[in-house]
């Protein structure tokens, strides 16, 4: 188990190719023993923005403070702090920073490309309100 | 794909026996085509906690605004605002509002009971900084 705050968690720079102004702290990884998913901070710089591409994985992310907008092949969405966001496996999609301040969202991903999945956790279809 | 602010999610009791003023918004889950995991915020008013349990599945958690404390088998931890917190699967676990204000947190959980992983996703490992 683990507690503790983002900013004892190290920020590193995001190294892909087409990423400006981004970094990174992995809150919650395998190194920590997840099985499942990772649990990562991004932080963009004012103008700052993630590389727009795309894999078969999914992105699941919440906006903790600032302002920016998720660019797809689907079109362009705004957000701001408060907002939950999801992208679907094989999306064209990056994040960009339109605001002022720093732009920090969390972004979920699982640990390897997605399996059939046979037993489903009752709990996780959001009817039974369980945690 | 989605973008919604959290406060246009239902905000649903949390049934569980045990559970005391405890909400939830399932932010993303099943019903929106997501493939591993599901993204729900909790809102637990003064004094509130869930049920103190376990399970065979992890918790990845982030503490979106308020005070409280993580009780488990192996102790008591407190948290707020901009914590990231893993609970281990099967470990004794609930969470408290211990403060005068909401306390809403991020919890997200996965589909399906751990399954043997194979092949894995080499942005997941902590080392590669990808989006």
């Amino acid at each position: 188990m683990k507690v503790v705050h983002y900013t004892e968690v190290p920020l590193e720079p995001v190294n892909a190719e087409g990423a400006e102004g981004a970094q990174i702290r992995w809150l919650i990884a395998q190194k920590d023993g997840a099985p499942n998913f990772a649990l990562r901070l991004f932080e963009l710089a004012p103008g700052g923005h993630t590389p727009h591409h795309t894999h078969d994985w999914e992105h699941e992310a919440w906006v903790v403070s600032g302002t920016g907008k998720l660019v797809t092949d689907r079109g362009e969405f705004k957000f701001a702090e408060g907002d939950a966001m999801y992208v679907d496996p094989n999306m064209m999609h990056s994040f960009h920073n339109t605001g002022d301040d720093v732009l920090k969202f969390l972004c979920i991903i699982p640990h390897e490309k997605p399996v059939v999945k046979r037993t489903l956790n009752p709990f996780a279809d959001g009817k039974a309100n369980d945690c």
